[in-house]
């Protein structure tokens, strides 16, 4: 583990001691002001409109309101306007110049920090792939026999990205019951949530790409809730993988936390049960230790943790999944999203879905005195946090939370009664 | 079957008798001008520059050179240029004002018609199905338990998607050989082409859309070829679906034939062999009868058809498709292509794949004397022909192509010795 570095102070007292956004964290958002939509960075407990201040940056790149042409621009520009950000907010002489560009973020509407371009959804934690593996199919042989050797993936619907805040309407979709012979149509009832991170692509490729490019080419990190039907996934999934069980929502947080912020918290390689192929080794691994954790608040309920766990628990690293990701020749674009896999522990307490946790529905889960038989219920809001932790500072994600409104009513059209059918 | 109408006549010749391109297709194009890419509409032997005749559409919805803004503009739009076209078109008295504005097709560079927003690929050709499932899976069981009553699909990768001409390098990737415990990275030996059809939307959509309305999103199609590497799929697409198999490229033709020129040419729904849930009931049929062949071409030798077949083959329409792919309450966005699936009739002479014609390679493949022992060559031409036939015209897609190139050299980091593995 590389050594927690301390922090720099600001003169806005806010961004020293309990918060998610020190100096050295700066994450890059999109914030609603009276004007429309601007680029923040976000410091304590405001937010820096950053087009307002001396950046020194081309204002070209910060001139549309997500951070897509900026990402493009590649990692010097990106070190450029951190390290101009850090000094314009710890030298107490550009206090004067700074604090009127800084708004409370206490209220702030934020918006998508970037356009997403594509959204890709891996499958890195290990644990998590076991649980599921033997809930779906075989407990004897719950990890797929590929898993060791591909950080395996598939391409999910970046139309679905939502920014953490919005709603979330359950889905309807094909359910099969047990037993049944044919499918109904109807609201999922194992609507569940996923924990995971989101890396988000900032120099495009075409070609192959080896894991070292594949680093530099990755601007920062998000939270990621990979809303799952699980009804629906069951009976659709085989034989070309999960579509509309995972097309209604992924949420993510409204900060992309930069790389560079979270070089001090790079942890090795796991210990590899099977030997990678060259192509995925890295020399430098780029795992991270950032802490986890889900809330859940029912309706008219108080939010509880239900479950706490690591980073550490993925087996790939998001360089390690976009070389895999191109290494078929498939170009990569500023503003692809990677989603990490679902973050799960050894133990219930540290599963990041309810899948995992309520064992497919059948134990209980303990929620403020009441008991939660399975999976979400309407008026449920489901926030993720996350922190990496350094010696006297946090780099925190801040908060990407969703809650679950009830299903849709049917357009008329589908409500056929049966004797209408063709 | 409906009725096929006759063709109006135009004042240009070769867009009368023999021709994909009448005055009742008016495919919808891109080509590069002295001055750069322009939108065209393809009309007999020529492209038409639309931007500078006199149109009658509002000119900001043609100022880009892909046809995107217009597509969202939606049918009325679409019926008024198509309708204002065929009027210029077919009047003689037209024809000094339009014939300047002509280019001869011959050697014209053409682009990609539209910017690809996402991608999906689904399965619904039933014959093909059946080919696959026993191929890769069980004969005894090879239609998936869902495929008739889901239409099935996955994502794909918008990024890979290149317009006809296009050269396609035969890609690296994860390939386990028989009895082999550990995969390695090798060029795909069993790299393959796929006969589809793609839909393109023009109107987007939020929340869950009935068939009509799907219908009525849909601006048109293309020919679609689905690049696919047979042996990466294999060892890939457990338990997440196709990922790197079918990320090299997907090769689409250069013309968007629209939805109205194919109108007469609506057939009923196929027979039903288990009832659909109502929703994804059409009132109206909207399959078409298009035939589609396949040509393959070997390095210095002669194009050949190899396939010949039809979209009637197909159990799903895109309307269908779409209406499903939405029905999570997935956004769907102009400029979103859907590919149909393989088409493959029910004997070896109509398969839409390699690995259906060849059996998995097995069966050799003879071609012009020689004989083709499985999968595609370095140096094989793939082209796709596709029409839907009147009485006295044909409304015709162009040509899809596109050339395998020899897989590229591995970046040096791929290349590390066995003794370098961390």
């Amino acid at each position: 583990m590389t050594s927690k570095t301390s922090c720099r102070k600001s003169w806005l007292a806010s961004a020293n001691g309990d918060t998610d956004f020190p100096v050295e964290n700066l994450p890059h958002g999109v914030f609603v002001a009276a004007d429309g939509p601007r680029l923040g960075i976000a410091i304590g407990d405001c937010v820096l409109d950053v087009a307002a201040v001396d950046h020194g940056i081309d204002p070209g790149l910060l001139a549309r309101p997500v951070w897509n042409d900026f990402m493009a621009a590649g990692p010097a520009v990106w070190a450029a306007l951190r390290h101009r950000l850090q000094d314009l907010l710890s030298d107490p002489a550009q206090r004067p110049a700074v604090e009127p560009h800084l708004r409370p973020l206490a209220g702030m509407s934020l918006l998508l920090p970037f356009a997403v371009t594509e959204y890709t959804d891996f499958y890195a934690g290990m644990h998590h792939a076991q649980n599921v593996g033997a809930l779906f199919r075989d407990p004897q042989n719950a990890l797929p026999r590929n898993w060791l050797s591909i950080p395996v993936g598939y391409n999910g619907r970046a139309s679905s990205v939502v920014v953490s805040g919005s709603d979330i309407r359950r889905p309807w979709g094909q359910i099969l019951d047990p037993g049944a012979d044919l499918p109904r149509l109807a609201p999922s009832a194992r609507f569940d949530f996923e924990l995971e991170l989101g890396a988000v692509v900032g120099l495009p490729s075409t070609g192959m790409i080896d894991t070292a490019r594949a680093f530099e080419m990755i601007f920062g990190y998000v939270l990621l809730n990979d809303w799952s039907a699980r009804d629906i996934q069951t009976w659709e999934y085989q034989p070309l993988g999960p579509f509309q069980s995972k097309a209604t929502a992924t949420t993510i947080g409204p900060w992309i936390v930069p790389r560079a912020a979270l070089e001090p918290f790079r942890i090795g390689a796991p210990q590899r049960l099977r030997p990678l192929l060259p192509y995925l080794e890295e020399a430098e691994p780029s795992r991270y230790d950032i802490g986890v954790e889900v809330l859940l608040q029912p309706e008219g309920g108080e939010a509880q943790v239900i479950t706490r766990t690591g980073a550490d628990a993925l087996y790939y690293s998001a360089a390690q999944q976009l070389c895999h990701h191109a290494l078929c020749g498939c170009a990569m674009r500023t503003g692809d999203l990677l989603g990490s896999g679902t973050i799960s522990g050894p133990d219930p307490g540290s599963y990041g879905s309810l899948l995992e946790i309520t064992r497919g529905g059948i134990e209980p889960l303990a929620l403020g005195g009441a008991e939660r038989a399975g999976f979400l219920a309407d008026g449920d809001r489901v926030t993720l946090r996350g922190a990496a932790r350094g010696k006297d500072y946090r780099i925190g994600f801040g908060t990407c939370e969703g809650r679950v409104l009830p299903a849709a009513g049917l357009p008329p059209a589908f409500q056929l009664a049966e004797e209408d059918l063709v």
